[in-house]
């Protein structure tokens, strides 16, 4: 496999890539887009699909001591002051008295060293210019804008019916601790897993589906003794890199990120984001988080609710400590595009291939009749009934079979199996594989295992 | 298979088992409850997944006619004035003067009588007295509260930033509909399906997770010639009423209820409500609606953009009809549970037993090793880890045996496999049926293929 293509250029190309063939639209696009959302379309749901049911399968169905969890997006109100979101889920925003334009802090130019300086309140902003109009003095001191999506629970809207969209599906697991330890009878070590959409209100949301205000996060938290957290904080940083290298992303793509104890989030004693190298540089799509007891206890203490655990063996009672992995679906996707992402020189043009797992794949197999007469449509539909049952699969017979390989190619799907008119004679087809172009001749009652077993499933 | 229990007692049965064994909590219950949303416990999680992943598979992976899509739940403010939501979707509010309470029109007594009278003009309320107060006269005319919630995109709270919380999926798919036609290149008719949350501010939500102020949509949106339209609605009848009996609900537990002119929802031509014999009585949890060109024909208007179709074969455009099919994925799983709970005398004490398909049950297979020996159990935890990759299963190595199997009963686990001290000599371990309660004995080496072949997967 070689990479033709520049790194750079791939961000652009598969941006046009996700909209032509079906992965990714903007959402509302016909009326001019809605606020950085976005609309998976029929190959980027399959995707996604896979996406998260590879993660399930990970980490709850292999796992002897994980479990599942799906909780509601309202949840209420005082479940955010308790996880101290009400209070810290601000970013700093500035306004350009001339243009009226705003900007987080941290995306003016130097805005690092402008965050330090705000956090140990020595910020000045009387020489920075406006990044829109240039104007300066201009930007104002930064007011604490909380992220959540707010709502009105009933038929009257006042403070006591605020209900905010979750910014994060994790504590849904705290909140249900109690209630999935006793239904459960789990002990301790144990892990609560979730998959689920939440919702920040990004003043600068970008980079295609990297940062937008609804997405899809893929959340652990793994309950254990304070004593032992740390050992199973470093043993899921392992975990979570396996993973995304399982879902063919190289390891050199991905690093380690340690927090430093000013950028840490507000309930985090240790954090480390798992970057990937997107064409537009090193990004955190996933954070490993040891959060301490400190959730559980503050909704204890809100609640007025004992969520200790009670420990069978020492007759102790004691507030579980919480790693974390957290990664985004939408953003582990799109990592997963990018890495599979290739194209190389072919006779006439450039062959564009997604070398995408078959396990990710949207379609794992695509069947093409060699041409539109209605003796090889009959069978090759007949064909693809018989594939359908058993895997996720397209059907194409327009225009020459080359260009239709490279349709199949540029979206990923692993296998194509052509009916041709010594089909009709043989009862065979031919399959043709994505990454080496090579090429079977198999009996058609043979062809489901033998799509099974190159496809590895 | 025999019911013994009475219809009217499974509703309160099964809230009580839901929460006890973990299929679903009341959402942040440790807070008293958030404005009725569940929250799915490891149990529910898996079995509504199943579902999900059971719709997905009839409607998508078997088709040659119908592809997904995944669209963002916030969406441009416009859609929802085309799609008449801001005008239509509401609900007639009354309120006490007296007590303040509120209450939806119809669910007064005889609220079927005053809501086809407020319909014609004709309310009195003057001799209907307070349901909970019984004040009278007290109750007012009605206001349109609109059940849509309500929220605000970027940092400034006004007209121009607010969004809405979709009320239903469908959307999507009609401002997306020539984004997927031109990327999948099909040709009518064709259907696009989707999964997804949808949220209504209820007035008055209630029984159980029936309905909820977020719930989750599976609908589909079948696109074609008008005139072919009204044969795919009888069409879509029979298949979607068949996929219900496919999840295990016995065909006299269903019936097809037509709407009535008046009470058609404002897009719908002609619909019909699947309906489900609850423990509360008949209720509706799909619908079955011919949207006739309205969605498509409305979105066109309000973008400027042309949705219509070109038909290569006649050189026409036109709009295309729509017959959708829309099933709550909460009130499917409901229904399956309803129709699922069983309960038959047993030697001391009632067996119950939770009769679901083996595809929707949460665990396929419980590995049971006979008693807590460290010998057994570690051979049964090498059996579970050989099991694991193949089933969503689980294990449990508390109580005794029989007692155990209560348990997997309870939870609809079609298979145990029970490892014995026996199996340490012979290899071989018993697998024993849910439904039968029949024991046969495998060696471990065949074990993967005899679990799946008496699954029937």
């Amino acid at each position: 496999m070689k990479t033709a293509a520049r790194v750079e250029d791939v961000a652009e190309k598969l941006t046009s890539l996700a909209k032509r063939r079906g992965f990714v639209f903007p959402s509302s696009e016909i009326y001019g887009g809605a606020g950085a959302t976005w609309d998976f379309g029929p190959l980027g749901v399959e995707l996604k699909r896979n996406v998260k049911d590879s993660w399930w399968r990970a980490m709850v169905q292999l796992r002897d001591d994980i479990v599942g969890l799906d909780g509601a997006i309202l949840m209420h109100p005082r479940v955010w002051e308790a996880s101290g979101h009400i209070e810290n889920f601000t970013d700093p925003l500035v306004e350009c008295s001339h243009c009226r334009k705003r900007f987080r802090l941290d995306e003016l130019p130097n805005g690092d060293a402008l965050t330090s300086a705000w956090r140990a309140n020595k910020l000045d902003l009387s020489k920075e210019p406006c990044p829109n109009c240039g104007s300066m003095p201009a930007l104002s001191q930064p007011r604490r804008f909380n992220l959540m999506f707010k709502t009105f629970v009933g038929p009257v809207e006042d403070t006591a019916s605020i209900a905010w969209l979750r910014p994060e599906t994790a504590q849904s697991i705290f909140v249900d601790f109690e209630s999935v330890q006793q239904a459960t009878r789990r002990k301790l070590p144990f892990g609560i897993a979730q998959i689920g959409k939440a919702f920040r209100n990004e003043i600068t949301p970008g980079n295609f589906i990297f940062r937008s205000r609804e997405f899809e996060q893929m959340e652990m938290q793994y309950f254990s003794r304070a004593a032992d957290a740390p050992r199973f904080y470093e043993e899921w940083k392992d975990l979570r890199r396996a993973w995304h290298v399982a879902q063919g992303i190289p390891a050199n793509k991905l690093r380690f990120r340690d927090h430093a104890a000013d950028e840490r989030a507000h309930y985090a004693a240790a954090a480390t984001d798992i970057e990937f190298e997107f064409p537009f540089g090193w990004r955190e799509f996933e954070g490993i988080h040891y959060r301490t007891d400190y959730d559980l206890r503050r909704h204890s203490e809100f609640s007025g609710k004992d969520l200790s655990y009670f420990d069978d063996a020492t007759n102790a009672r004691f507030v579980p400590h919480v790693v974390e992995t957290s990664v985004g679906a939408d953003r582990a996707t799109y990592a997963i595009l990018c890495a599979a992402y290739d194209e190389e020189p072919d006779k006439e043009e450039t062959r564009v291939v997604l070398r995408l797992r078959p396990h990710l794949a949207p379609y794992k197999i695509a069947v093409l009749p060699l041409s539109k007469k209605p003796e090889l449509s009959a069978l090759a539909r007949e064909v693809w009934a018989a594939v359908r049952p058993h895997f996720m699969s397209t059907f194409d017979e327009t225009q020459a079979i080359g260009r239709r390989y490279r349709r199949q190619d540029e979206i990923g799907t692993p296998l194509c199996v052509t009916v041709d008119f010594e089909s009709l004679v043989d009862r065979a087809v031919t399959i043709r594989e994505r990454d080496s172009m090579g090429q079977v001749r198999v009996p058609i009652a043979e062809l489901i295992p033998a799509l099974r077993e190159k496809l590895g499933a």
